[in-house]
């Protein structure tokens, strides 16, 4: 038995995010499908945590478990032939038996695009999200330092999966501006459902001044989702790197 | 009178192109519909030049004469409430009625946008053109030294288009690598029809070998198009910016 390991890159934009689902085409479901085409088999892949429906990924990590003869670059080949074109194989390759692209995962890298201009961006519409008023990226940068560390996240954590562990370590949060664009890149050995967006959308309220970024530290104590900022729209999200 | 001057972005992946054509959507014809219905009258929007289908601007101009007394602003944000998101206005201004959005350019700035990876990029499929094989940009460079300057550039002008005068001053050709990413830069008085993409095919058949870079020089003297390179495809193509 070989386990084999793909990196995924996507645009989530036309997908329903990664999850196999009921009524929706995914991501995971148009990969086993292709998988299943080329190795004459069911095939279940193992990705490093699910994306939801509009999110990006530059590098996913998933693998699955095959007696397949076929080379790793015979199968990156045939997969990139039958995937859509919003859906490709960057890397393929055999890794031990015990390799689990979560649970062997250290950490994740996310990114979120934001276009900061008065008017919206057509080149840049499915990748950023528009944020038409002036924010302040000094107070965004200081609330950002209260979220790094070992905390319990419940405040940015999806209010339908609240019963759920929810202490993560968050290692970094890095905010750059390059021209109208700010990227916020986050850094954490795990995450929950939609924390990124949700940690997004708070920092935007403290750019906007709606929270002052000293609250941050209140927003997080109080482990109360309806504190924090609304959920960022899932466009600006990307999954850049998972590191092992 | 007042003579109004447009920036506009747009991403032509759907349209076919800049100029109205019949039993085709092009952008001039949306931007026209739009201004019509803004300002109750039929208007002529004069554009520095034509896109093809499916090439991109960041900075397309246009302008147009009316007599409205609306403001710029008011103008630019009635436009975007009622274009397509794959278009918008980036600026509007009031500009001498002598501008003349083609015939006052100094010079204009095209970017083409190569991806040279062994894989595609689903993320970047609408903006660059992918290259599979290795590229040799030190020959690129070299070559594309041989097409700077004021000269006839019959040989990169689309055929069905050659009784048209030819000479033109190209100014600047910078190519950049960046990750997987080359970028060419070409800057020039003016444009010939396709003379980018033919550019860009003949440095593409420089840097996989097909054309000495010394080759090329020869290739611009026979002003002969079957002499130099195919027409690079026009998705990797954006008109970047207009120099008054």
């Amino acid at each position: 038995m070989r386990n084999i390991r793909l990196i995924i890159e996507y645009d989530g934009t036309n997908h329903a995010g990664w999850q196999v689902q009921k009524n929706a085409k995914t991501i995971q479901e148009v990969l086993e499908d292709a998988l299943c085409k080329i190795l004459q088999r069911k095939v279940k892949l193992y990705s490093s945590g699910r994306t939801d429906s509009g999110v990006h990924a530059q590098a996913q990590v998933a693998n699955f478990k095959s007696d397949t003869k076929l080379s790793c670059d015979s199968i990156m080949r045939a997969l990139n032939s039958c995937l859509p074109e919003d859906i490709a194989i960057k890397k393929a390759q055999d890794v031990p038996l015990s390799f689990h692209s979560r649970f062997s995962a250290k950490s994740k890298l996310y990114r979120y695009t934001i276009l900061n201009s008065k008017t919206r961006s057509p080149l840049a519409r499915h990748f950023s999200c528009h944020i038409p008023y002036k924010l302040d990226i000094k107070a965004m940068r200081l609330a950002a330092k209260h979220i790094i560390g070992r905390r319990d996240f419940k405040s940015f954590q999806a209010t339908d999966k609240i019963k759920r562990p929810s202490i993560k370590t968050i290692k970094n949060i890095f905010i750059k501006k390059a021209g109208d664009f700010i990227y916020i890149d986050v850094e954490a050995d795990g995450f929950l459902y939609r924390m990124v967006r949700n940690i997004v959308g708070t920092l935007l309220d403290v750019g906007r001044g709606k929270i002052r970024y000293n609250d941050v530290k209140a927003v997080i104590k109080t482990c109360d989702r309806t504190i924090s900022g609304p959920t960022a729209k899932p466009l600006g999200l990307c999954l850049i790197k998972v590191k092992y």
